[in-house]
């Protein structure tokens, strides 16, 4: 099963969200993978070439070695908020309690050139947190990320990095990267061996949102990751928090820009405490909830005509494809499914399609 | 008619309600002073003692001599923004030029033990909102409100003083106060020779804020009087702005609580106007409106039991006893103007009252 949904995930041009409709339409990740060829032949393409059994087996035992283990989206264990994305990663490539994850989780990132003033704000909030049972998400970096770490490392803390699991960045933090594989949560979502790179940190910072109930600002400009992470937070309709600073102090106007944007603007963790609280647990959904029963329907070479014509190269809703072509929505999703794994088609975010070229 | 008018709200008991409902029943001053006695008697009570016309000349003449003049709530020239308070102050005795009060106005207000950085960015900011047109109100104060007049000198700005006209306060201030009587505009609700004390600054506070479309506070501890200004503003309808700080400074604590209670934070003069410019000028109430004619209705002995039944200790809404008695609004408000000239009715804030003792 899981070499079977491991090649699924590492098959170029298969991501979370198609991943997910091959599982829903097939049922089990075996079934799916045979049929890849066959839905892209229907979509008028080429099939992709499916990733090698072999290079799939080195990657198993690689995470084996390095003492990591994964977490497949449709797992039980999946991080209960993390499984609510869209686009949840497919397979985490984790070390340490993942028992965590399913705590009350606050993420706190902040900028990696960091005031000391600000570093030791965000480790005694950090601290005071993990008090109340908190468990504190960060990304790893500089700055403030590593302040949160070491303020929640006693309580809990949950460290996602850009990289594969066994590379260490930045290099200064290869200690606490250790110790948080070893008494917290260390998750890569990129197989081992990836060095981190810039188109990375968006994905690592859906994760880092993701996870959590809410995501507090420390510091940050005005274009950083932190605001991005801000920002996807915000998107899966979490809550956004930001202490704020001076409007003289240049490293405060990420900040004040988001409680501008609605933002709350928080001082203390009892600030923060206030936000996570009144979420209601049950209105998360449970892991897995997505591969519910879609009757695994085929579609006719009428139906992809129909969905064909209301395609184009500006992304449009799937809701709207589903509205306007008049057909079942299973018929829909399986014409853009065969579409996709013929290369002919992009997903964007919010449930958005395009056609390629 | 300015002795009439002058003589009724110096009378003890008069406050600035019960004079526009006696201007409201009688039409002018004068018929309203010979009539307080008659009602007084009628609420039950012994009539107050109506100011003497000796002192009331005298102040006229302190106010001439200070080059100050009077401006009364049912004046065309009276600033249109203050006349909205149901308890806008009847005399306001002003030196300099009343059009700035009929202008954009912002209030800005802050601590008066302000940091120098704050103090200057105050300055900065009144310099700007004075180049794009609008004219800057405070309360000629220590630190901030002083920075706030300083840097709205030359484009106008408008001081509202605790004491009477001819009084300085604070004593380093008297050259900035005599300066913007020559230059801005200096307001006192109290009569020349009062000296400031701790009960008039919420009258001024309640000024200040009412000039304004907006009040911006600058550095203020949790518990100051430039968070009542805030509150007032907030209570009136006007735009609540706050500049922010750090956590870490206890002097940015007050603004960055009138934030998590919806301020808006601001940063910068464009930020500031954004907030006044969507007011729609035309949603302002003309000056003198609340002396639109209502019928003279004299109550019966029946409507006064009825009243008096609905009245307690707890301060209860007009509009409540005006529902629940089923008289004329106008028969109820004779009613309690009788009462509370009779010395046994007390007015609250939101359109209250409560019978006394």
């Amino acid at each position: 099963m899981a070499l079977a949904r491991l090649r699924l995930i590492r098959t170029p041009g298969i991501g979370p969200v198609t991943y997910r409709q091959l599982l829903s339409r097939f049922g089990d990740p075996e079934r799916a993978l045979e049929a890849v060829p066959m839905l892209a032949r229907r979509g008028g393409g080429t099939a992709p070439a499916i990733a090698d059994i072999g290079a799939v087996r080195r990657e198993q035992e690689q995470v084996a070695r390095y003492g990591a283990s994964y977490l497949f989206v449709d797992d039980a264990g999946y991080p209960p908020l993390l499984a609510e994305l869209d686009n949840a990663p497919v397979a985490l490539i984790v070390r340490g309690d993942v028992g965590l994850a399913r705590r009350t989780v606050a993420a706190m990132v902040g900028a990696r050139n960091a005031s000391a003033a600000a570093c030791r704000f965000a480790r005694t909030l950090a601290l005071s947190l993990g008090d109340e049972g908190v468990v504190v998400a960060s990304g790893l970096a500089r700055g403030v990320d590593t302040a949160a770490h070491v303020g929640a490392m006693a309580s809990g803390t949950i460290a996602v990095i850009a990289g594969g699991i066994d590379v260490v960045f930045p290099p200064e933090n290869a200690e606490l990267q250790e110790r948080i594989a070893r008494e917290g949560l260390l998750i890569a979502e990129q197989p081992p061996g990836i060095e981190p790179r810039a188109r990375h940190f968006p994905f690592r910072n859906r994760i880092i949102a993701g996870l959590a109930l809410g995501t507090v600002v420390v510091e940050a400009a005005p274009k950083s990751g932190s605001l991005i992470t801000a920002r996807l937070a915000a998107e899966l309709g979490r809550e956004v928090m930001a202490v704020p600073g001076s409007p003289l102090d240049p490293r405060a106007q990420g900040c004040n820009l988001l409680i501008r944007e609605g933002a709350t603007l928080v001082q203390s963790a009892a600030d923060i405490l206030e936000q996570l609280r009144p979420i209601d647990p049950s209105a998360v959904r449970a892991p897995g909830a997505s591969f519910d029963p879609a009757p695994p329907i085929d579609a006719s070479d009428q139906d992809r005509r129909a969905v064909l014509a209301l395609l184009g190269p500006v992304p449009v809703a799937v809701d709207e494809l589903i509205r306007q072509s008049s057909l079942a929505p299973a018929a829909v999703q399986t014409v853009l499914l065969e579409l996709e794994l013929a290369g002919r088609l992009e997903r964007h975010a919010g449930g958005r399609a395009s056609l390629i070229g």
